[in-house]
């Protein structure tokens, strides 16, 4: 892939603010540009779908994967299929949440959490075959474990066959992203003499641990070993 | 607390099975038992809150915290407070997941998680005021830091008349648990070659971090100083 592609120069670098999307809050700082989304978007691989099945609404935690080339997101699951046979034309919302700590001010309503989040919403495409299933399934591997899709046994026809996803579009999507020490210093409260700041929440993957019934001498490729220690997406 | 209050053995051990939380897949291990369900909600507090504004789903990171006794869900949301106003009646759906690991296996197929993830179904009360908000509260917050509600100053009224909390039954849930290894090393694709295991990712808490405003000789108070190095819930 080129760092010069011409097409990325037409790239948005900003969201279209919806209604659904504007934001209403204050401390949860909102932001509307792209790249801030992509990092949210690249530092997980758990997301949270909602979707609405026989009229309630499911929340079902699921891998994902993006085509940042062509602003996809490749979602796993069957909860996710049901519903979108059920209704056709109807927008989900997928959530991707990072929480970095808890933040604890000098009163209890100053409490919060420090966390980036993108909410994204798409009336999704159900992928059940063909090229685009192969691709999507390439986009999700890859996202999770860089490395992994050449490594690893493809899916086979019978395996395809077994296989959806749903495409949604990065067209419309909330970013929040909420850092930094308590705002409560100031005032009354900051003259209480109660300890406040953050306590610091982080995701790390540890060394990889060999399948029991792993033969002898299969060592661990470089690409897993390189996840060890660190979080995902970096 | 005492060990042994009498209205613990009158506590269900097992979840009753509804249509929306009878399990249908492999490898996900469902489970029915109470305190598997309970453990999976000490050991977080943000959850994904599923609800239904305007027709569209929408999925809100937030906090939460549990009154194991009354066997109450308390959700902090004013996203969730509109969805209420707009459908009193309305089931919403708390999901809280914890990601334990990548799962790689021989074939891209077998891939997966290790998780363990709660899908809470009901129909929330919205509370707003009263004894029950100030107890509410009060779980919330010695939920996420156990210690904090006697440490830092308490809600006056006036923020109490900015805060609302949904308060759920736990009375329906799904629980799953995905734990081990791949299990494709059986049949053709163990004899690959290829290296197979988990690679574990886990959250810790680091040190507190003093907010920069804080006065000189401020200590970090014992209970929150417990949370460094540990994980939420433990």
């Amino acid at each position: 892939m080129d760092a010069e592609r011409p097409d990325q120069h037409i790239q948005p670098t900003h969201l279209a603010v919806t209604e659904r999307t504007r934001h209403r809050r204050l401390r949860d700082q909102g932001s509307t540009r792209v790249a801030d989304l992509d990092a949210i978007l690249r530092a997980g691989f758990v997301c949270h779908l909602g979707v609405v099945v026989d009229g309630t609404p499911m929340v079902v935690p699921t891998v994902y994967g993006v085509d940042f080339e062509s602003r996809t997101l490749f979602v796993h699951g069957s909860v996710a299929s049901r519903s979108i046979v059920q209704a056709p034309d109807a927008t989900v919302c997928v959530s991707v949440t990072h929480i970095d700590g808890l933040v604890l001010a000098r009163s209890v309503f100053e409490h919060g959490v420090n966390y980036r989040s993108a909410m994204v919403y798409a009336v999704p495409r159900l992928i059940t075959g063909g090229d685009e299933l192969l691709h999507g399934l390439r986009v999700v591997t890859e996202h999770c474990t860089p490395g992994q899709w050449d490594y690893a046994r493809r899916p086979n026809s019978r395996e395809l066959a077994a296989t959806s996803l749903l495409a949604l579009s990065l067209e419309e999507a909330s970013v929040k992203v909420a850092a930094g020490p308590p705002d409560d210093a100031d005032g009354p409260d900051g003259e209480l003499g109660l300890w406040a700041g953050v306590v610091p929440l982080r995701s790390r993957f540890g060394a990889p641990e060999a399948d029991p019934a792993l033969p002898v001498g299969i060592a661990v490729p470089a690409h897993v070993a390189a996840l060890g220690g660190g979080s995902p997406g970096n």
